[in-house]
């Protein structure tokens, strides 16, 4: 194999884990032999277009490894699309620039489908203009909506997440005699992973009532009157909707509220579909609800992440640096599940870059307004373990790094 | 003393840590020689009304040993407000045979402050027609606005909560090169102790770059200004608002919206302050915005609760059978901090009752948009601690009890 640096980057919306991954980069690239130098690139390919790269020999060992259980993109992220090959743009012969200048000869991208898209087309450029370096995507996303892959790096924390928060959330809902309509918003614009794993809260007894997902089509009429009848049986109703539900037409249920609700200065305003939804209920059945969007704590809490998924996620930065000073390029890391246990391959980044995966229809009940115990069954192993946080002063401490950029 | 039996009931907004309460009560009520039976009310006074009691003694005592970590009010809460002694209302008569018929000598209400001012009714009404009863109020609430005491049950853990989920917020937000303007809000209509509490993440180095409390004046032409100027410098921004902020005439901001902004319907549609907040900044500024609702796991996320406050909390309850059992009545336990201990000590509960402890102006900077060193040296203490969380499947197993009710 080559010897010459690595080129670790960062792209697209963090997760509780990306840093894990990075760990796992950096950690088996700083003993691997043929590797003479590790790179990071700030925000990402932007940092590579500036020369904003830090080298990982300037940090604390103890600090790179409390990137385990930190969340952000510490590196800094970007979601910069690359322009295509054929288009002739100067950012190609910038970006190899960079990598002659600092002798990259390996680079590694945790992102998701888009940043597979960037990976791809780095691979190609090089390839084109036969500069030997090795590409390998590491997949990374909350949405776990990546193809070619059991599950993506982030998905399970943010699962943990999820269910333990629903869970809480009905202790406290319950806690009255007569309770209110809660809706709880979910991320996810156009797959319902995330949304489903509500259900996970189903092992302690707490599932909402009702789940909604984009895969389904959302019938707002029905809806209510689902809502009634169980509120008139248990006086309360606790419903889990993602973010993204659309009507049989696939338009956005969030979307109705334009037609009649202009703010003061002629904008749209728009509230998150569960509170939409909050108001129509309101309105018609005079029922006290409270809406509750999760908001970033689904991609940000680290301090309830998945042991499980922090290992996977460090697992696949590992086996990125071993797959490509094997001599793999042009490929994206992805997981196999074999026996209750991960296995850790390639796949082409093509079959990845751009594409969604949506939850199969055997995870959603036939009714459009549940999830079945086939898809707890995917999951559940998805959110087992819990990491050690290291705690100062009563709050978790996360890593700090020096940053220092290399001249 | 007299021998009899004790009831205890939850009251008001749940915590993380007032089921911990509860558990103090029950375990050393069940050891204690004078208590003949250990009565948890369901719903609060409404099952005292109602004779829903169920017996403690029918509980499994690991999930009584659980209900330390267990979100919501377990035993069920309610907000009925008892009415004037004066009043001859025939509901202390009702309350009254319920006492009598379960041979009921000590009371326990676990609340903030309409709790003790309903304490104190049934304490006054006892005494009245000399029934032999030991009333004893515990407090409870995130809010930490009870007088009396250097700080409630319930707070800490919220702290924890917020400072912890600021924390990894900032880790989020800070992965762009060009990020956003984000407003969380946070809890508290009347008194901003749960939006301070944000500032305990500068323990991390990831406070917010504005803290907003209701006990200041809210102007939002200078507000505008500073979040503008905080964004041309850093390229993003970080602040944190009470929900009750209020201008200098003392209306609340979130208010504001009313005036132009109807619904639909022609019902006056209320967002929260801090999304009110962002589209002016997105409107006058044209900047990205987020607003982001802590909502209710401020007061459910017993997974990261501080272990101060449950052992507080316990602590509490416990404190409340001993004092009720050496003779007071018609107090509420509260603390004091001497030399960095807690020390359990009792008050009036008409001292309480009914009354907001406001944050005190040496914790808020002088220009109000800031909070104090002298804040986080009061408040670091009511954070530490990590109790053992009981997972199961992966998500918190939180207590079950069977509740039955005596006949």
């Amino acid at each position: 194999m080559i010897k010459g640096a690595c080129l670790v980057g960062q792209s697209g919306g963090p997760t509780a884990v990306i840093n894990s991954s990075l760990c796992g980069v950096v950690l088996t690239a700083l003993k691997n032999p043929n590797i003479t130098n590790v790179y990071g690139t700030l925000y990402g390919i932007d940092g590579v277009l500036s020369e904003q790269l830090i080298n990982f020999k300037n940090e604390d060992i103890n600090e790179l490894e409390l990137l385990k259980t930190t969340p952000g993109a510490i590196l800094g992220s970007n979601r910069i699309h690359l322009p295509e090959l054929d288009d002739n743009s100067p950012i190609y012969d910038n970006i190899l620039n960079t990598f002659k200048k600092f002798n990259i000869r390996y680079f590694f991208y945790i992102g998701g489908n888009d940043s597979m898209d960037t990976c791809n087309k780095i691979n190609q450029y090089c390839q084109k203009v036969n500069y030997d370096c090795y590409v390998i995507g590491v997949p990374k996303t909350i949405d776990n909506d990546l193809c070619c892959t059991d599950h993506t790096p982030g998905y399970g924390s943010a699962c943990k997440y999820i269910a333990t928060t629903i869970s809480e959330i009905y202790y406290d809902i319950t806690s009255y005699k007569k309770g209110r309509v809660t809706i709880v918003e979910i991320m996810g614009r156009d797959a319902g992973w995330l949304a489903a794993a509500s259900k996970l809260a189903s092992l302690n007894g707490c599932a909402p009532d009702l789940i909604y997902l984009p895969e389904s089509d959302f019938d707002v009429e029905d809806f209510l009157i689902k809502v009634k009848n169980i509120y008139d049986n248990k006086k309360f109703a606790f419903i889990a909707v993602g973010e993204g539900i659309k009507d049989k037409d696939r338009n956005y249920i969030q979307n109705y509220q334009n037609f009649n609700n202009n703010d003061t200065f002629g904008h749209v305003q728009l509230g998150g579909v569960a509170s939409y939804l909050c108001s129509l209920i309101e309105q018609k059945y005079h029922l006290s609800v409270r809406a509750i969007e999760l908001n970033l704590p689904q991609r940000a809490a680290a301090h309830i992440a998945s042991l499980t998924d922090i290992n996977e996620a460090y697992n696949c930065g590992e086996a990125a640096v071993n797959f490509a000073t094997s001599g793999v390029t042009g490929k994206m890391v992805c997981m196999n599940r074999v026996n209750n246990t991960t296995e850790y391959n390639t796949c082409n980044l093509n079959e990845v870059a751009g594409l969604v995966k949506e939850v199969p229809s055997q995870f959603i009940t036939a009714c459009g307004s549940n999830i079945t115990e086939e898809y707890i069954l995917y999951a559940k192993p998805l959110i087992e373990g819990e990491p050690k946080i290291h705690f100062e002063n009563g709050i978790p401490r996360f890593s700090k790094l020096n940053k220092e950029i290399v001249k």
